[in-house]
């Protein structure tokens, strides 16, 4: 077929390659997942339509999917090492927090969801703050106005991924206004993505929290 | 002259005209002020050069000069009513914070000024939200990301007027990020001026906390 | 379930919070505001889907609906006060300016509609300017060029909240142009939100009336 | 040299090629402007520099300099027909103006310049408004939020030609805001010219009204 | 209802308020128009959907409907006076010319329709040009990169009104970039609209043609 | 020294490297410069400071200057190959004009530079047409709405590349208007460069001409 | 009909007028196909949709027709000139890869489609390197950051055609950031057509492959 | 004064406050440093202008100044842990690479500076690709098209912190083009910084770089 699938890719870079599933067609896609199997590689597929979810349902039996995040992966069975915390600042940002939470688990990496702790209800942050203890890196997923990541970086001595997403309306210019305001955050600690790419969120956290000190 | 000073201002609106000062002859710019004394309404001139505030300074005596604001005002004797907070997110924010400042002074309205309050350092605004206690609004002057406001409107009863600054650098785009960013605030009690509009922050601010009930 | 409901919120910011219906669950809609009328705080959903106004209707028979607006709203009774002029540039800005109506009623303030007296019939707003007398402020709603808040600003002595629409085609760009409009007004008294956003400037301009000396 | 002139224009479109000074030598213009006059056809330089002035001044004596407007000029004598009216919003708008003006001029075209009627006093445009009758087109040259076409348009029964200006600060972008406002103007009969313009609002209004029937 | 239709416009600006239909119930439609009649003013209704024609033609029997341009028309009986030709640059920039003509139609002008001249067969222009000849004005309509307007300008000794078009791919950013190529059109006698407004292409255009002298 | 020369780019891509002389120092600039000409390579160094010119002047007595497209250039005598010919519209563009032309001669091809051909004046370029004949590639260099490519493309059987320049005012944002609107030109036979890449564009098309069949 | 077909483009530009079914009706699509295989003209109509091309399935027997490129040609027996070597970065990106090479055995010029060989997996590349040798010009087609145009140019000694996609998210913007950064690519030998303009960089790189001297 | 040091920082965060020098009187800024000094803080000032550097020097003879980077910086004794490469596209980068050095200099982290790999010579980096070996993060610094850190990501096993400059001409708008293509990039591994935050991007690597186990 067309795919030129990287199976070195582990290797070289540590991980599988991963499978970006729009414009795939549910046979490539299932193919693709087999093949990962077959080399005894993890695999994860993201961005799946309910189509190409039932596809890989009913042909790859061990594939766990998660709807909300619109992902499957399966794994190889492995302890868990490195700790991230995911938070999310409001329940509409839940899809891509979840796409970064499915890629930890992929990677074997322990995980905490934090959920609607947006910045117009400031207490809720602090309540739960101490739930980031121990992170080695935390993912922040917020839209709007982005503030979240600047206002949770100054609590923490780790580094801070920051997920724009396209929640929002008006001059939020889908994900557009989030994505500038988390780039000119005033916290030194504050990386950045692309909007809505909760994958890319949990995959370099993950690989931070993997090989840091504990 | 060329000046067509609307001297019915006050009446209609509250206050009289304000001169905006850049484009306009020494010449031109004394004259309207000298105008507006003769008629004994309060002058305040904005954003004047080093060469326009000497001018005025040395043939207007009564005029007040705020250097850092760039600011040249005069105002009757009058006792002070309604009480702002202007709130700055950091040093460089300065001139645009006094332009705020004073513009409050002139409509004689009580102004306290809590500088260099910026997210990055969260526990610094915790220290000093007292000081915004029994304001009629809140002024938040802030660069970068603009996303102070958002936080300071989340422990205050009333409106919050935004501020972006021009300050930063990269993808701040000259105070858009700032800008785009109050905007969005997920905060309900944000309204938002231009950048670098001190003089309408204050302003509106000022009209706010006046007819305040206190 | 996943809503963090921030039930202090009257009590620090004067108002409940408010709902913000997109990408919500009709369970979690119902849900959350049969539990802000157990606890006897005002509720207000916006932006309601069809489907989600008609389970609001069918499960809280307290409830008053505005499909004009699409909002869902229920009051404990209490006399209004402070009073508003919500001001509409043409007819398909309706949406918005309900959403401000309905806000400003959630939040009991008397309330004024001022229908189609856009600036291309410059006649119009002129003959009924009368009615903005004695508001504490004006919430003006306008799309295409957003000239509308600085016409209206020059004849009133109180804040002008400016909700730019995304009415209009070609270069409005969804009402960026509007917006930027609105943000460069030559009045000093106009302070501006996000594109759409009638129930911020319905909120503000509610806040500045109740708290307006009469 | 270099100049390709266009010596046939003023028989294919009615006036002969106008010299934009930008990037040219001294020597290149005063030789252009020259070779014009031999030719016995009008010459107009636009945005000339303060150097291109006085070389222009110096060696073609018959050149009428304006140094607002940043032109220098030179007519048949001729007597006017048509009459234009140039409106501008604030002072800072006189350059922009007067260019138009004089382009006006060298058209042999009537003007009368309305200056400072703004928006921010809507009771300024309304005193002068007067001065309009008879135009066969109205230049109307604006900055920062750039309403005042769409208010002009409202009461006259002509085109109007809008020359959004760079006058304004933030958020204006050097007369973007401008430009789309008066592009979206929710009047029929605006049409717009670049930034800046004042050369082409000028020149459009100026054959509109020398062809109207009076 | 709730439209205030200005009946005073054709008094102070020459031409009837036109109806935008977009937005407006069909019933709210009909009636305007039915009102136009009745007062026995010119009516116009653009960007009308095909229920709005239908129930226009179904209870307006003197209408007249023009489907490519969607509009909708009744005119008083009146001899035709002036003279526009409107020039298309391909045969996907259609509707929008077609809304150019109906606006001249409506308003009495005679007009020619030249199309599918774009610069891509520059011959093609060269062999329709004798078509513009006794225009008091020209429509240019074209998309993409918008030149057609400057070759036409080069040619003729009236105004030229460009409407750009939202016809294009990619980098065309449905319209802005033959918006943006029309302001900076290096010929003279160019006066740009919003992007696909034709009919305030035809609108100006005629007004201008109407007052020339023949 | 820093700079790392790629000297085995001759072989692999038929061109020595170039030097884009910004923010190099005078030393490392006249270094470079002598090493190529030690290794026999052919040198061009673009973009150049006076200060820089005058170092390699007085340094590399080979070198030959051109000031108005700011290039120094060095060649080892060979016969040309190849025609090209370079368009540009107006006297504005000449600078990028030259720097395209000095990059032909320092690849041996043969160039003729045509000026002032703007589509402004469309006899003009119909005039100067034959001179096109035989080249195996065209460069269109023009600012403001950089229409001009099209009009070129459309008589021409080669490839057109398309230089946009920053030439221009208002509303063509530093080139970018020009950029859009040649990427979107309805001639099949236009590829674009960078804004001001007059280097890139002669390389481009000494590139097909050298190895274009005569 | 409406079209009025450029016949004489052969002759003129090489090739015949291609056909942008977007807008056409089936009739006026068919006729046209129809009139150039009459005239002996290669035909090629592109962006077709399902309807136009099972029309022309049915109406022209001779038409070859490719589902994934959206496009429909014939073609005179004739043998192939001049080679050209197709690279797409990512599945995703196969449509416009495939526009580019229809176009290309339109022209009848030998084309190799190199797939999948993005710089995520840099060795993927470099083993395929090899078969664009003898290449008179390389198509590069790639979305998202638009990387690989400046990776190919490094190796090979030919204009390289690049051809932006719309593929990707977030901040992709529909394909302006592949634009942008291959008009910026620090090869020199990279220019660039329109977003997903396939056609085009057949186009141009067949032209370029079919004069090149083998 | 009117600066508010946050001492407590280097205990929440694992490092002190950092001085952004541009805005700062040099009398705040020495006094700033002192006091670091006083507290025994690693102290670090980054954009500095030279008229600071030197008062630095003078009243801090401890400092040690990096004029091409413009930091003054002061570290404890402390022996190095971790390992940072910082790699750069070309020589105009420096600036922005050594910013990032020293950052990681004075968070006592090993650190490689690799200089001119940019893609245009695609040999030239992976003949340097063996010294980012056993580094715990990699800083990727580059202007114009962005291109590098997605090359550089594909053969390493650690997060890529990319750094777009401000470096280029034309359509890379001050670093957004670079930006955008990073945020975009195909590889997993690379997250952003702000357009020329070298400080921002050693910060973080030297983050990562000090809790890998090594
Ligand atoms: N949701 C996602 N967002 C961004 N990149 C992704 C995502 N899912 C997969 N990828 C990347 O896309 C690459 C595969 O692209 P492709 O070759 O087009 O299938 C993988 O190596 C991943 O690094
Ligand atoms: N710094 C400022 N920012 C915005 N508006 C201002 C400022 N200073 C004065 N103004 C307004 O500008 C108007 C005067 O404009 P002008 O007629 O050009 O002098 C006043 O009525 C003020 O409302
Ligand atoms: N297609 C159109 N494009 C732009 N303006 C239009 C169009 N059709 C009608 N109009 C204008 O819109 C105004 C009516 O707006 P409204 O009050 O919202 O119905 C009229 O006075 C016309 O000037
Ligand atoms: N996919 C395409 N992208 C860009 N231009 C095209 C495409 N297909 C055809 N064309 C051009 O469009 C012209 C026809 O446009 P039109 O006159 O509107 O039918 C042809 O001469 C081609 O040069
Ligand atoms: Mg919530
Ligand atoms: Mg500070
Ligand atoms: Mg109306
Ligand atoms: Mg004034
Ligand atoms: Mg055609
Ligand atoms: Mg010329
Ligand atoms: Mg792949
Ligand atoms: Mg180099």
């Amino acid at each position: 077929g067309d795919v030129r699938l990287d199976l070195d890719r582990e290797r070289r870079c540590g991980y599988p390659e991963v499978i970006y599933a729009p414009g795939k067609s549910v046979e490539a896609l299932v193919q693709t997942f087999q093949r990962l199997l077959t080399e005894r590689q993890n695999g994860l597929a993201t961005r799946c339509s309910s189509e190409q979810i039932s596809a890989l349902q009913a042909q790859v039996p061990e594939a766990i999917v998660n709807t909300v995040a619109r992902t499957v992966r399966w794994n190889r069975a492995e302890p868990e090492s490195g700790k991230v915390a995911v938070v999310a600042a409001g329940t509409s940002d839940r899809p891509i927090a979840e796409e970064a939470v499915e890629t930890l688990r992929w990677m074997n990496v322990s995980v905490d969801l934090v959920m609607d702790v947006g910045v117009a209800g400031p207490q809720r942050f602090l309540q739960e703050k101490h739930r980031l203890e121990g992170a080695g890196a935390v993912v922040v997923v917020a839209g709007m106005e982005g503030a979240l990541p600047s206002v949770v970086a100054g609590w923490v001595a780790c580094p801070v991924i920051a997920v724009p997403t396209s929640v929002g309306y008006g001059a939020s210019f889908g994900g557009l206004t989030a994505l500038l305001g988390m780039l000119n955050s005033c916290a030194a600690n504050v990386a950045v993505v692309n909007i809505d790419a909760g994958f890319k969120g949990g995959y370099l956290a993950g690989m931070i929290a993997r090989q840091t000190i504990q």
